[in-house]
């Protein structure tokens, strides 16, 4: 049987099977477009009419009044209240470690005067209005409210809208209780192209935001690219990857249920392990294979695995490192001994997990780092969700006199070089004249 | 005669005439879609081949070797060396001035460690391989070169790729003298679609990239559009535009050859003024009146100024800095007594040009600051290009055996929670096993 592929880096087509593995159908249905334009197009026009109809039609939900899309903020401090003990300790302690995280990444106002007292710097402020799209159904995961919420607050973002849609009426409440914890300002049910439309656009109803985060399914993403100019937005997510870089000493099923644990997320979800020792990948198959049976989510796992999966016998660590860089991971787990030694060769991945008792599920959940992660090989250029994306900066220039004489040379000749002569002259002004 | 619309914050239409001010038309044009969809397919199948065809095509270039697409380093070392003196030191002041400025943006790697010997932080890395679009004809401007890759190089990439289309073999000598100073690494002669398709898919001359910045037309606009989440890209850059807030106290004319400097950039830019004294708009209307026929841009400027230039009489230079964050300007002017005090009011600017003798012009080529700034009201949400452009985050989560028992629990419980049974056991084995 085959669980999951096995490749050797020796093999003279490695390289291309590895890319086959990697590759998967991110190209954008033609009909999605055309329903999504659409649902935009009405949702611009109409207004909280247009969203009223697209959340009867699509969550079957017959409310005939707008404000009543808004979910008030008695039913989340209820949510709150309802949570068992257990759970809402689990969640404060998740709540204060990704606090803790991300208060360092906040940026602060800087600047610096030159020799002519010329003052130059950057000036940080939050994002006005951010909208954070919870999707509905089953991938409806209060663990990232938090990591979308927390970090928004802390940028100071003063109006954090939350949308989620409610097919027929049900209410994720855990959903609900995170919201509360995060500091969410207001929750709309409303979900699919229309919620993006009318956080991009502004209904009635839905205030108008100036970025929009946060996960969601073929529309939701396309209905993001598509608003993108007019409001910001974070990331598009592909399907969650682990890469797991193990010297053959972890115990074996460890790394098996780390595998597994990005691969029940869903079926194109990706689980690689790069190893330098056949015996103990022999080992990680076996444990697989036992392993699986037992699993909940087995049929989602078996697709995941053997469609996306790979088991890798590389020469040394040292490919394994170069392997990743190459892959880009959205997770990377080191599970070696003197792991972090290794990270200093790692130049691309979401999230580095360093030594045997890193798993990724606790990064997902409270070690403190933020869960959305660039997935598809795009932390090649791009970051976690963090701070940095809920705050923008301006750029702060003051000019002395005596700078604008001697700064207003430098540009005078540049502008005149690049023919634009009212650049030169409005800097020439300041040379010639005198309002002192 | 009406160079310049005036409008008034007291008038009762006043907010529906600013919005028609501030609109233009943005809709992508289909036939451009058609054509750069079908030039980014023939770059991703033919390579080189679909390259040097559609050179020809477009810039009349007949090449019949693709490694005659590029243009030696000895020719940009030649450039420099012919720039005239005063230009050349101009162009070094311009450089050291980014430089310092920029240095300041670099972030660096950071950790902590909590009670339970947790190591968590994040690691900066900076992107390995950049394309740069530098326009050909006449918006090919050597400060643009230096502004997109000073930055780059502090944030420490490796390979800046520079491509930029020499039209019927025409190259633009002060681009290449620039690319040399600011350390670029190659430079291709193509441009349009075909460039940043070369860029994003990697043809057998040209290097594959990870990210691709610069400005340029329609074509390349919708194109860098496209390729995004393959390569990233930096913004979509719309029609450039000033807003200057003025007490009435800065000479006039000061005042309206800085709105001429951005009005000749093209007949889409916007200038507009905020001032609260009439007497003082009137004079500036005068300027403008009497300064624009000595122009050399004199047909540019009267379009821009006409179709979307205003002077605007506002209460006070409060209400100035409200209207300044709903226009979210990609370069605001203040030009009054005290200005410094006024700064804590605005929210939303690319970049602030602080005082009388700060004029934009300065910023554009040598004050130090990035001139890439955020265009049509997304300084709501982005900032200027910066060094963070070219560095990105990963993550560092290095868990202690004490803390995979600790947070082990937490994880468990909410994993459990959210129906995730493989990420719950993952953090069980840790919390179960014992590998000491």
């Amino acid at each position: 049987m085959t669980t999951i592929k096995r490749l050797d880096s020796l093999d003279p087509n490695f390289n291309s099977s590895l890319s086959s593995i990697l590759e998967f159908d991110s190209s954008e249905d033609k009909s999605i477009e055309e329903t999504v334009n659409l649902i935009l197009k009405d949702i611009k026009n109409d207004g909280d009419k247009a969203l009223l109809n697209y959340t009867k039609k699509f969550d079957r939900l017959d409310i005939n009044s707008p404000d009543k899309l808004e979910i008030p903020k008695e039913e989340w401090v209820k949510a709150l209240n309802n949570v068992p003990k257990k759970q809402r300790e689990a969640l404060e302690i998740s709540v204060s470690r990704i606090r803790e995280y991300h208060e360092k990444q906040r940026a602060s106002t800087w600047s610096y005067e030159d020799s002519d007292n010329n003052i130059l710097g950057q000036k940080i402020t939050p994002i006005d209005k951010v909208g954070l799209y919870v999707p509905g159904g089953k991938a409806s995961y209060p663990s990232s409210v938090l990591m979308n919420a927390i970090p928004a607050k802390i940028a100071g973002v003063p109006e954090l809208i939350m949308v989620s849609p409610t097919p027929d009426g049900h209410v994720n409440s855990m959903v609900l209780a995170a919201a509360a914890l995060g500091n969410v300002d207001r929750i709309f049910a409303i979900g699919g192209a229309q919620a993006i439309g009318a956080l991009a656009y502004g209904t009635e109803t839905v205030t108008q935001v100036d970025k929009i985060v946060g996960p969601g399914n073929a529309y939701v993403a396309y209905a993001k690219r598509k608003v993108f100019g007019t409001v910001g937005i974070d990331m598009i997510a592909g399907p969650s990857e682990i890469l797991i870089i193990c010297d053959g000493n972890t115990p074996a099923e460890w790394i098996a249920m780390d595998l597994f644990s990005q691969a029940e997320h869903d079926e194109l979800a990706q689980s690689i392990m790069l190893c330098p020792d056949l015996d103990f990948i022999n080992e990680v198959e076996y444990q697989i294979n036992k392993l699986l049976y037992k699993m909940p989510r087995f049929d989602i796992l078996k697709k995941s695995l053997s469609n996306r999966g790979a088991l890798i016998k590389v020469r040394d660590l040292y490919e394994a490192c170069d392997i990743a860089n190459m892959i880009a991971p959205e997770h990377l787990e080191i599970s070696t001994e003197n792991a972090n030694e290794l990270v200093q060769f790692i130049r691309h991945a979401g999230a580095i997990f360093i030594g045997r008792f890193s798993s990724e599920s606790l990064g997902d959940y409270c070690a403190g780092p933020n869960h959305v992660l660039p997935t598809s090989r795009t932390a090649r250029f791009s970051s976690p969700l963090g701070v940095y994306d809920f705050q923008k900066r301006s750029s702060l220039i003051n000019i002395s006199e005596k700078g604008s004489i001697n700064l207003g040379k430098t540009a005078s000749i540049l502008a005149t070089g690049e023919g634009l002569q009212a650049h030169a002259s409005s800097a020439q002004y300041r040379i010639d004249g005198n309002i002192s």
